[in-house]
């Protein structure tokens, strides 16, 4: 009975927070470029301001997760300081001086009876972001969806619940100094699981899309279970083509940065391709660099003749996101070869042919299905950031709506807006 | 243990289609603009020449359906005729004289350190449709696709099976004179429903998007039950508001055009919202003009006051899409109980506002948040064809992706193509 209740109170505290965030965003689509920048600067000198109060949950949410047995790794990622605290006001600076991304006209024609007709970007409505334990995510989803017009429902892990409210309150300070409603950024305070669930059915038609940003355990509860749109990052299995015609200079610097900069981010290279013809010239000393640099090296026969330390590799390496200091390394007989190899294997996030010559490059970027390809560039640009975009909640490797990295631009739709003088459809 | 067995025999046909339907669309990713057009052109003659064979088709499914005790209605969309083939194959023909939607550059910019980063469109991949009895949209949806560079997978009712196959005969023979590969517009000819559910589940992750074309009652059931992306047109709940400012031609004009012009369709009126100001001098000749047309008319107090014949409207007629010669009137007094109307009961299709006060339209039109939203202009202009697009798989409710006509343009997505010089990041 107690179940039954609570569950019911839940509900019914979700559903408040489904149509509070409809109502906001009507009002969130119709602010002013002017008043989401005040808002986004007055947030980042709120998150300035309440450092001590943020840090003082941060560290209640620490001893908690401590307490609880929290591996090191995860309670890094769950804990801030100062540094992280700056970076996040400035990361919402940042987004504060990005372009209005709502109003943009996409397309614009005149029809034959005299209809004008355009494309207009708009908001999408309401964006439910479900994380976990990164407590920094508050602050960028939140800049993001308000920079796009939208209202935004998030949800956090509940080992950052404390740190997350504490930035919560500071970007609530920014919309309400803006005019602006406070329910357009909502925090899910419950720790209950349910909430979740509850989200990911719609919150009774309340929620436009759901974004997941987290570990595959996450996303993949996330897709099964959504009953609205998901914008998804999934892995990056993200591949280094070296072409017959590669330059060795860039060869040996691209493989090298796009597997070692940062092992652990999507855009880090997990399998390294590289033609037959250059295997000794080109393969030895990118391996031998990689080696060098710590990197466990797998590879297949033909890779272990020229460099015996190879460990040998199996199917499984072919399919495996390391996100660590391994690479799974193939020697391939030409273009197509490596083409088929990245459709057969690849998560279609990001790929990068090394090469001179140009037509090689051109066929490769036309028929690799990713969301992001590369010709003489490292993987590890695959960042919103990188492409200028100023943020991003994450790399779509879905083929709907938005592809790569996902921006405040990325976060609107857009409507036709017809303006005649009297047309009737004959 | 028969159903076991049919079972498991139909997965794997079914699972074979999927595999099948990969593997042309990358075939299909690489075709040329000419390779495309071409197949259509040879399509659109090959429905013509087959057209005593799609006929005779035609019959036995109409026989069949008749024996069945299918209602009339249902049988006249399904029937062909000489004019009707002769409209699938001009529709074709439309089609292929567009412009290439693959391999537009949407976007293009270069970043500080020298990387040139340009956001390209590409086809989606496998889209799987799922129709009713109309057995033109085997030509239609297989057209489009083919533009888009897609693969598809049809899935017709199981009424127009006979008719949908020789049409689907058709298309093949012009996939085939391109050089393309046949299987690039597959047509599921199993009447089993359970074909249907494993399109839903994806067909191992071979399927990229579904589109269902059909009543309420299959796009509901896609809705509900699909685990890859669905484009989906929900209903029309379409308004027409006449503001204080309206001309009162243009008035008379466009209400009845949007009501009455066709009643069946996705675009037409079900609800006039007439502002009190103008009640009498506007609304009474608007509603006189559609009541001699045949329209019965459903209003609140206010209307009945100034036009008695009204039958009194209930909050049921605010949601109800007649499709049929009906109408909802209620009087709303100015620009924002309009708006706010259509946000209580609107479907997001398509609205219309009737003023000659430019600012009242823009305002009216940044606010509802529609896929279409019109000024002076019939709401029986959302449709592909009216807004140039050649051709349509339907208007796109949903906020993902694409909003309002679904045509070739839509069925794409795109991918960011990033030429280097060999830069690593730091």
């Amino acid at each position: 009975m107690t179940v039954h209740n609570s569950g019911d109170a839940l509900a019914a505290e979700m559903l408040a927070v489904g149509a509070a965030a409809r109502q906001a965003a009507r009002a969130m689509r119709e602010a002013s470029a002017e008043q989401k920048t005040r808002a986004l600067m007055t947030a980042a000198a709120a998150i300035r301001a309440a450092k001590d109060k943020i840090l003082d949950a941060n560290r209640a949410d620490i001893e908690a997760a401590k307490a609880a047995g929290m591996p090191t790794p995860m309670v890094d990622r769950l804990m801030l300081n100062d540094a992280r605290i700056e970076a996040m006001a400035k990361g919402v600076e940042v987004v504060a001086a990005l372009p209005d991304p709502v109003g943009r006209e996409l397309a614009r024609w005149t029809r034959p009876n005299g209809l004008d007709i355009a494309r207009v970007a708009t908001p999408i409505g309401v964006v439910g972001i479900i994380y976990e334990s990164r407590p920094n995510v508050t602050a960028d989803a939140g800049a993001l969806t308000l920079k796009s017009g939208n209202a935004a429902i998030l949800r956090g892990g509940s080992d950052s619940i404390r740190s997350a409210g504490a930035i919560h309150a500071a970007m609530t300070q920014g919309l309400k100094a803006a005019g602006l409603p406070e329910t357009a950024i909502q925090y899910v305070k419950t720790s209950d699981r349910a909430a979740v669930g509850m989200m990911l059915e719609g919150l009774d038609g309340n929620i436009d899309l759901i974004i997941p940003r987290g570990g595959k355990g996450l996303t993949g509860r996330v897709m099964a279970e959504a009953r609205v749109p998901v914008l998804a990052h999934l892995e990056g299995l993200c591949h280094v083509y070296l072409h017959e015609a590669a330059d060795l200079a860039k060869a040996r610097a691209i493989a090298l940065n796009a597997k070692m900069r940062r092992t652990s981010v999507c855009g880090a290279a997990e399998t390294l391709l590289i033609d037959r013809k250059v295997l000794s010239s080109h393969g030895l000393p990118v391996l031998a660099d990689l080696a060098t640099a710590g990197c466990e090296i797998r590879g297949d026969d033909a890779v272990r003749s020229v460099f015996p330390p190879a460990r040998l590799a199996t199917e499984e390496d072919w399919r495996t996101e390391y996100l660590d200091a391994i690479i799974a390394v193939r020697c391939v007989d030409g273009l197509e070869e490596a083409i088929a190899h990245i459709e057969t294997y690849g998560s279609h996030h990001t790929d990068a042919i090394v090469t001179e010559d140009a037509a090689a490059a051109e066929k490769f970027m036309n028929s690799v299905d990713s969301a992001i390809v590369l010709w003489n560039a490292s993987t590890q640009f695959a960042d919103g950031g990188e492409f200028g975009m100023g943020a991003e909640i994450g790399i779509g490797t879905g083929k709907m709506h938005a592809r790569g990295p996902v921006g405040a631009e990325q976060l609107t739709t857009f409507k036709y807006v017809v303006r005649g003088t009297g047309q009737t459809r004959p």
